[in-house]
């Protein structure tokens, strides 16, 4: 059961380790079946050239192992919560990409300073608040998956246009429609945090693009009346 | 018809996505036909390994498709304005390659610092205004044209000396005589970017080259008495 | 004798080639025999495309030579030092990675700005003094080992948890339970380095991560108690 | 006549273009014969997968052309000036490459600011001044390597201790013994230049090393007595 769901998942794990968004075996990606309320996730600390399909580890929305041999990637408690909560998504990566984990580190938003940020989010990539020291010695995983639903919630994003954030002091999560999608998302991620730094290099001040800016390549792109690409 | 043509602008995409400057399917090259005024440009969101001559679409320099199953790229109207207005180019590309994007998201011109700007441009590439929201809202990509040939215009800048530009919070186009020419443009744009990034890092104040080296260089390479290379 | 040790060396040694750590041939692995008190290590300024098994060194741990054709690597009594002083290290690598350096030379302790280091070292990888005069005209590379050691004393460092450090104006040693293991520490640093660069550009006063957090992601990784990766 | 001498050079010019620190076209390499007084050159433009060994330029130490269809690099009186000044060394570089223009521009020399210059360089690596515009408007290359020459003759630095220079606002000319010695100098000043960003980007005002470690390490691989490698 869940063949093709692993085979995606697996998949989708590679395109991380070539996207050189997680590096050694730093990084997982999921993708999840919402009518058995499951998902298929990277096992724990496995190097990239012995994955295989049948590796990989099926978990229930509540967190527990269903199928596999394996154990989980350590951060699959978060990707459970992501899916609970985003309820729209279907898949979900985490990266420790140099230039995210850089933003991520320095506890900085990445902010919308062009449009190739705007065609990816509709707005900044946030950077959620540090966790506690009673959430972090509690149930850390599933802690640090509250903390980016609450930054979420508390300040009104959608998360299905703005795809990804930083965790602070640690590093990207970026989700989508489907494993795959979630990781271009993250590689997109990266592209865009180099960018941005660049960019700050040149000049620490930089604003934000214009709002009006923002929602135009947003919905060229992803709007009903979007014109990028071949349509749907 | 214009198999030639679409051929050669196929290989000036593959060039884009060969030199690293258009990450994903973020860029895109065409080349004109001045006799028939038309040109062939690279279908919209289609990835490089899929793209193939044939997927190539021919446009009229008023912006209308003429030939082609697949949507032109989104930015098919920037390119028909800069055909229309600069009378002697043959090919333009736009990319978003990371550090001239870093630049123009700053809204800072990349100065001419040193000889291998001069080389390639005679002057500073330089980062054109903002778009007000009526530019954006209303014939966004026509007017992104108008807003790059008005910079050369008001400053009196040719822009046969000058192959590139800047747009403000969005990224660089590049032209040249045709598509090849254009693509090579655009990466060699980017390692001067990433020069004077380089530079700028190490000196923020640093000045341009004297004029006497700029057209020294420029004129060693680019000149009628050219003297860089086995002639023409 | 010595052949597998040799082969295991060989091939640390081109890990570090393959990990981009040791430009030229500006780098060395070793790993050492406990019970014979002896190491093999990379000979002295040989191309990593002229490496093979046998031309690896065998030194005895007080740092003479006792089997080989070839000098081994002029930091051959650095090594020396540490496989005398950490006494549960098994491999020890010397590199020259580019961000690594960067901050040898600057002579600024790595912080732990993230769960990246985290989970990589218990604390930031410090950079030890510079040597005197005295000490570099005498035995210049037994006494650099002093100084890491020295270090890692007054400071009450434990180098099995703390992998690696950075040698003033020089660069990176790094150590593990076999060369290979090192090799990847090495790698693991220059990443860490990396990132903690790009977030120091972004924010030059960004402080270390909390003290719980450094203790959370360590002790998931190494601790008694580890949940990461599949057990021993 | 000189096949081997061309053969020899074309080898080192495609070193260079492997090194990656000529971008397209920018970069030649050169060796002299000085029993016949002759260099051979690579030539001018030519894209480097149409290099071939038969058409490589020899010209004579006072700049005439001696034999080849095709003409010199446009920087060969700089050569020849280098080649009639600096009477021991056997190959000279000319590159392009990105952070050791990134000085060049900026006009700053490459302090030795560790073990790695230090390996490398007896000091640091001088940039030399900004040509008048008279010198420009005159023999433009050839007042080029007369004003590399000056600075070292000023300043009483040995060519032969500090094997590169970079000419203010262009860029970085290397020598050593042959052509191939020449390009992996080249090569390492472009590393030593990306480990001196990196460390001026964390402490702009990182000191030079201790004269006294400077003069170890070069020495350690350079003097009479050097003990670094495997002897020559």
């Amino acid at each position: 059961m869940y063949e093709e769901l692993k085979e995606r998942v697996y998949k989708a794990n590679m395109e991380l380790h070539r996207y050189g968004i997680a590096p050694f075996t730093w990084g997982n990606a999921s993708e999840c079946d919402r009518e058995h309320r499951v998902f298929a996730i990277k096992p724990s600390g496995v190097p990239y050239d012995e994955l295989t399909p049948d590796k990989m580890v099926i978990v229930s929305f509540d967190g527990k192992k269903v199928e596999g041999e394996y154990n989980p990637s350590s951060d699959t408690p978060t990707h459970a919560v992501l899916y609970n909560s985003f309820d729209k998504i279907g898949g979900v990566v985490h990266t420790h990409s140099e230039y995210a984990v850089g933003f991520s580190q320095a506890g900085i938003s990445i902010p919308a300073l062009g449009t190739t940020h705007a065609d990816f989010a509709f707005g900044e990539v946030p950077c959620a608040r540090e966790l506690t020291a009673e959430e972090v010695n509690g149930e850390y995983e599933v802690n640090t998956g509250k903390v980016i639903v609450e930054h979420f919630r508390e300040n009104n994003i959608d998360e299905n246009a703005v795809p990804a954030v930083l965790v602070k002091s640690h590093g990207p999560f970026a989700w989508g429609k489907n494993a795959s999608d979630a990781a271009k998302n993250g590689a997109i991620l990266e592209t865009v945090a180099k960018m941005a730094l660049n960019t700050l290099t040149l000049s620490a001040s930089t604003p934000s693009i214009p709002q009006y800016l923002l929602i135009k390549h947003y919905l060229r792109k992803h709007g009903k009346n979007a014109y990028y690409g071949q349509g749907k």
